[in-house]
């Protein structure tokens, strides 16, 4: 079966002749195959599987292809997934979110590539690097001159409990019965949960412009195709970019459960607000979960206060089951924010003030070498301290889940991660913590740990 | 706690002060108590309980006055529940549904009162009953004109098991992926899931003008109150003008699995289609429901088959556990429709041409006396015997559950029906099967019958 | 040649199938020559005469029929004018407008007649006259719920000069440059340029809402048919209602130069204004015009100084010569205006609270006698002066051009109007002046008075 | 005075600060002047004077900065013309119209700049040339997806008398009529004329969708400032990708009487149309005026069939004193060139396929060596003998009323054109009509040829 798909209305349907070129010679390099199973990803929306494997396996005979016509560009989809279309028509966010891939794989990595050929970009200038990240958005459409800031980030597991999961689509609900907007990684679990809740909210307040916005990578949209409640599908080169439009077009974030991932997301934000550049910025954050998640917040806290200090813990606040609450306070925050972009001359729409330093902007590669080197001592701004924790637990994260990290695992044994004996004492017992929840793996399986802390 | 509600623009929002002082004199007439609770039902939707007598015990002191503005006219809420409330404000779709209730109770009633008084209204002209339902309807709003057919009405009963309370939310989500709109009765089971499962599919098609319209009666709107999803409430005087009002705004009907009650909203339907006159109208029908409920329809239709003969088969299909296919003989007849509302002349918004006798339009009061004279012989055009066959199962469903009812039987005993041998015999195997699959009542309740046939 | 005409979207396309039977009847009533008249008016928009007798006469085999459908309503035209038709579709302003003839001859004219029959509606009842022109505004959705306060009631001549249209034209301009919207009285003229100049206007600021409202009555549509820039029409009773409707829509009035009939207006106005009932009201009331016509101001003006008192000319305010200060005027009028109808609970889009004394509610006849009997003496209210003096005025108006009015005067001589003789002597100036300055007839003709004023 | 401008909604209000940098940079470079001047230009949109020189003398103390925002762009404006300003708020149109300038003058030209340093540009290659245009169009939002054939480019003199010029407004009324849109040279005159009329046909179809192209370049902006009625403003940077936007975004093409230039452009279409590459193109071309203003077409005609042969008459229709007509044949052929762009793949908003060729592209400089090595000899392919006509038609336009052309005159005498003698004899004839018509200067002075027929 063979079909051609147009973009819908406002989506790459107006580029010229020059650009469809670039585009076609970019689809056939090497780029092809990440362009060919991200489609199918998100062909695959509808789908219950998580496993981007079996996905991959089934439909072995699914191929796409650029078309270039007078009039702009085409897609030919070969033997797509059945379940994309209702009687012969491609489903209209499939099709979106099919254009999505195109434009942010295809047409952006077109663009980069003659920019950094022709030197007009610097992937070592941190002014470039945020450039970069607002033309993305930009290109996407998703920065919305005029709107009032309205954006709630949430960040969580996407694998959390049914407890947890409830929770969140209370909280979405909440958020969303006071016309707030959602922005999450994309996938299910913590990153479905606000948006189903939100979805329901607005109908009930008759609010008819939801956004839906699933911020996601390449590495990750095959694993975690975006749910069906997704409108805007926006896919960023790699996770620090990705991080860096989370913290610019968020108006406000929340924090649900998670494994260590999370934790590290958490140190993330901490980075960025403990710096003190940063002091008169606005960016409400709530931790939050159903009771009977409250003790992984309360250890977490802990961890915290006791590394980077008391002062650490003003910079956010923990809701424990109480949905209203969290939609308050992030409700109560947007009037803030609005101030204090008014106030500064800032868009509404794109954080340009906020300072994310370049230990942020800059991929970390966790080798065993550089794990071994960490920083992990308070002689430093806690800020940064933040970042070279954040840093461990990122290591930790691919030592758990990801190719590059397990076989390196294998080869080598486990991380040896050295520091301050009191800050890997509290490291130890976080993590114990984690074990103890499971939060590590899913439950079932036996975790046995990437790291050794070395006092 | 004391609050003044304005009106949503388009509902009630120009009123002249003639109009609002009848209102206001309405309010204070014996209409009150039924305003009254009608608008705690409303305010209540979001809560889970749908015992009516619990709701209106826990709201004792709730009150609710009308109140005179020169710009128009204003409600009075005293001590009403808070979660109706978000940070102090009304959620919109209550407010919208509060003011469909002061609409379609009170105003609706004082221009039907002026109307009687004044003989410009003749409750036993089948025309004027007609014009009624279509100025109540006009009068809420709910004709649009200019909109192609696409108003899916779903039957069903409001207490259906998960299995097919799922299955409704498939068949919603392919009608939703269809543009297709719903109309149901308003509250829970099978009026809540085909619109759930809709709305998810609207949101994947981008489709922005979702109507979820529930249409109910005062009897019935406290112990059903609207479900959230509902987005234009719509309450009928009683229940013969609601399914007139339903077959007059249909352009296609679903009828998922119900109790004896969905039986006489199939017998009234093949009243209306058996009818000769109706001939060439197009209204699609099919029954539908999970393979588990696959029985239910059998029995169903056997009796039709039996008792109406082969040739009213004709009027309906039954799909069993095949949401697509149903959403596609809807989708499919929604051509049909156009075609032929085109070729008549008639409207999109509201079938004037389809013929309901007055037999259909007038209610039935199931007396003893009612119930034994019902004409249940073949000797009659089977459009008769069917609404003959409607009264029977309507004054069982009253005997079951309807106050009315069960004190007739307390004091006289059980219904005695009578009629053609074979038929009686269809018809007890057909009440049998109910009883059988805890139809008649909640399961867990033994069910003794209202009702003896005699042969 | 005969055509089909349905309704546009919004006007009399929801109509019962009573309604449309009302209207059928109304149609073959003694309306009907009003009907047809007013509709080949319409139908006649683009042409240049003003002579209603010549327009009929060219026109005899036109003829208007009103269809029944199920659907609704439609008009059957017969030898319609081929300049209202482009490629052989009507142009949509003259549809619309043909559907605003049905809408407020025939479908008003057949509620009214109800409404008095079942003595629902008392034509001596104040009340009810103010929520008869609240109905046919509302019936005519001339009433926008929500929208701020921006309507301008122009006045004056309908045969200005060419500098005084021009001037108009300005001040329509500097008008449409704030966004203010236009209502005049539909022909040309006073009546045309300010809408000319607002629509540029309009297009300058991209203000999308332009509403160029023409309201009017039946016995003079004919002579000045709609211009092509009025997009709503609407058609009062008679003049008093028509009067009404001007003052409870208008945000503001600005009164161009005019024959003795726009004195007549201001004097209507005073009568309201100088109300002591009406003091907390705010009406922005401004006279203007381009320097050559200032002597008819300075004339106007003395003749109220002298005759009402100082204190009457506190309710307006004279601006020669400077449109932007017209404009600037209208303007900031319009802030105190919604501030008072907030705080007073009145409704933007109608003045419900402004009090119109019955005295300038019902019509006056004018004959001999009720002219020789008007109370032109300084002993009585100055608002009640100034209603008597408006009569006076009405009275020469009819006694000029109107065929009741000229008939008269052929056949009893002269009116003969007595009062106060100072009162007498500026009345008489004032009407010397109009004289003068070829206010009275059109240029060319020499003026015979239709009065004698008695000292 | 000193104001701060902000950009309109939907332009340039989304830069990034790298974008807003080369902005500021750009805008202190040599195109400051430009940049001044134009923005003066439209800053004075409202006055009456169409002589450059007056204007910029009047405004000398006049200047504008770019200003960088983190939110974006602002414009500073000290001592700008009172004119454009409502109550100290810059009017809508003229904010539009500012920022336009800095779009099409500032960052145009630093994109392309940047492009042309980095080699992604050759001026010398036709396909680079055409995206460059269409890069210029999409980046003002002047293309627009979804929407159906509907513009009319018309062209003609710009001092047309006011016969000719009442004719353009009643060709733009029945044009608006027909829900077409209307581009122009952005002018007075026959750039005018049809936009006047068309505005009031949309508004009597109540068409909201008016769009009023105003197509310039920055040599003629100062002396042709956009007229009111423009709600776009595009400039390109010289007159040849002037005229290849013109043909990209026309549907249909109506030419007025003009001077010499007109008859240019007339050729430099043909030089299109002849083409055998173009032709399958639809591009409905027809010449109009008034009776009075028959002579003009007439002679042009012959002059082309004598020239180019008789075949080249069927790329137009003449069409004399009949405005219907014209408008039927526009909108008749747009159902044409939709099919067209349809059947083959080509876009509505941009003719990607109709053939320009380079020497059409390419500018032409009117030296007297130019001039006299004219190829206009019958011994080549027509359409290349109409670029070739076209160019000596251009060059007598600028010994006509250019700066540089009037210089080489004075210095080097006439131009000196050569070529076959029957050709050079119908183009004296053709000539000299011009000069019998007045068409060549201003009515009033003596025209002197700044050319010499040499046969």
């Amino acid at each position: 079966m063979i079909t051609h798909i147009s973009p819908p209305l406002g989506s790459m349907d107006l580029l010229s002749q020059l650009e469809v070129d670039t585009l076609k010679r970019t689809a056939s390099s090497n780029l092809y195959h990440l362009f060919r199973n991200c489609s199918l990803a998100v062909l695959n929306a509808g789908s219950k599987t998580d496993n981007s494997k079996e996905l991959l396996d089934r439909y072995k005979s699914f191929d796409i292809n650029v078309l270039r016509r007078e009039r702009g560009v085409k897609l030919e989809l070969i033997n797509p997934p059945e379940e994309a279309f209702v009687d012969g028509r491609l489903i209209h966010s499939i099709q979106a979110n099919l254009f999505a891939v195109l434009r942010d794989i295809l047409f952006v990595h077109g663009q980069l590539t003659q920019a950094l050929q022709h030197q007009r970009m610097d992937p070592d200038n941190s002014v470039h690097l945020t450039n970069l990240v607002f033309f993305i958005l930009r290109n996407a459409r998703a920065l919305h001159v005029g709107e009032e800031p309205n954006m709630v980030v949430c960040w969580g597991g996407h694998s959390i409990n049914e407890t947890e999961y409830l929770y969140a689509r209370k909280v979405g609900n909440q958020l969303g019965l006071r016309k707030l907007n959602i922005c999450t990684g994309c996938g299910p679990g913590a990153m479905e949960a606000p948006m189903k809740g939100a979805a329901v909210g607005h109908a009930q307040q008759a609010y008819k412009d939801s956004r839906f916005i699933g911020l996601t990578e390449p590495s990750i949209i095959a694993a975690e195709p975006p749910n069906p409640l997704v409108n805007e599908l926006l896919i960023m080169p790699d996770i620090e970019k990705r991080l860096e439009a989370f913290v610019r077009i968020a108006h406000g974030i929340v924090i649900f459960p998670g494994g260590v991932g999370t934790a590290e997301e958490l140190l993330y934000l901490l980075g960025i607000l403990m710096n003190p550049e940063n002091k008169d910025q606005k960016l409400p954050l709530v931790l939050t979960g159903p009771k009977e998640s409250a003790d992984y917040f309360e250890v977490l806290d802990q961890f915290v206060q006791s590394t980077l200090g008391e002062q650490a813990r003003k910079h956010y606040k923990i809701i424990i089951d109480d949905p209203e609450e969290v939609a308050r306070v992030m409700k109560n925050g947007m009037s803030a924010v609005k101030e204090n972009r008014r106030a500064t001359g800032d868009a509404y729409s794109f954080n340009w003030s906020i300072k994310i330093a370049p230990d942020l902007q800059h991929p970390f590669e966790p080798s065993h070498e550089n794990m071994a080197n960490l920083n992990l001592y308070p002689n430093q701004p806690p800020e940064q301290l933040a970042a070279a924790l954040r840093r461990a637990f990122s290591g930790i994260v691919a030592g758990n889940v990801k190719d590059v990290g397990i076989q390196a695992i294998e080869q080598y044994g486990r991380y040896k991660i050295h520091g301050d004996p009191q800050m890997m004492k509290d490291m130890d017992k976080l993590l114990q913590g984690f074990v103890a929840q499971h939060r590590m793996k899913l439950p079932g399986s036996v975790y046995t740990p990437c790291y050794e802390i070395c006092t």
